[in-house]
């Protein structure tokens, strides 16, 4: 089971980020997204309604005290994604070895006890980019790009691929 | 050479989404990312001061007429990157034989006539997730995950990979 926890979502500067970072989660695998920060029920109604659209089974909840939250997942393996840490391509194949994985994504200043709790502390790439490059590229090496490939449950329309224009199935 | 074009920035609403997608065209091998819609001079000096800081070379160019500049890259192939398109995985052996590419990345409305411009219109996965992510596995893909190693030029930060913890060295 793969989860993810995105740190101090803020209601009025990250909405598209924290969405995106939600539907990455979803459309790459994961089975849960959590977030602390602002409650925002707009955005968990923008990512229920593409479940619901898309298929699932995919979760997004809201959490109060993340530290708490964090401590309490005792059968998951904590996975800090943060330019400061070691390289995925390096450190990948350890982290396959655990199937229960909660993934951490940082807001905007991360507090240092995040790094200590996280069993591995992982960069894609040292460079500045996007929080949600470094989660797709993370669990694209994690799921070998099977992902690209995952079937969604329950989806009330499908998109089939087009060399030029667009295709939705309704089902 | 590749370069990336996004299409239809909008100051109000994508400033951190656009910023996004031009950290990940620097972080993972591009050379250029143009952008249409608002001109945006604080966009594009936050993204010069990462090139500044971390290295380069990158750049950043307002396009006014995109259909005229996309009509004017004759030496490019066009892969624009949309949920419609054909899958990523069973395409790009075809799309790595060239070497001069222009990605596009679309807005929120993205006009018939691009997938017509396009050579290639192609999906990471066929569910909504995010032009950032769909960018990022792409080039990573593109690259053969060689831009994971990239070193930049002229960097006055370099971020030293670490267990735990942050390490800056100044150059």
């Amino acid at each position: 089971m793969i989860e993810v926890l995105r740190l101090d979502h803020r209601i009025h500067r990250d909405p598209r980020i924290s969405t995106h970072l939600a539907l990455v989660s979803r459309a790459f695998g994961c089975s849960k997204i959590y977030y602390s920060g602002d409650k925002d029920s707009g955005m968990e109604e923008t990512v229920n309604k593409v479940t619901d659209e898309f298929g699932g089974p995919f979760e997004i909840e809201h959490v109060k005290d993340e530290f708490k939250f964090i401590r309490e997942k005792k059968n998951f393996k904590i996975v800090h994604l943060t330019v400061y840490g070691l390289s995925v391509q390096n450190e990948i194949s350890k982290i396959k070895k655990f199937d229960n994985i909660l993934i951490i994504v940082g807001g905007s200043k991360v507090p240092g006890e995040i790094y200590q709790l996280s069993d591995f502390n992982i960069s894609v790439t040292n460079q500045p980019h996007s929080e949600v490059s470094s989660l797709s590229i993370f669990l694209d090496k994690y799921f070998d790009s099977q992902e690209l490939e995952k079937k969604f449950k329950n989806a009330k329309s499908i998109i089939i691929p087009q060399e030029k224009g667009k295709l939705v199935k309704k089902c």
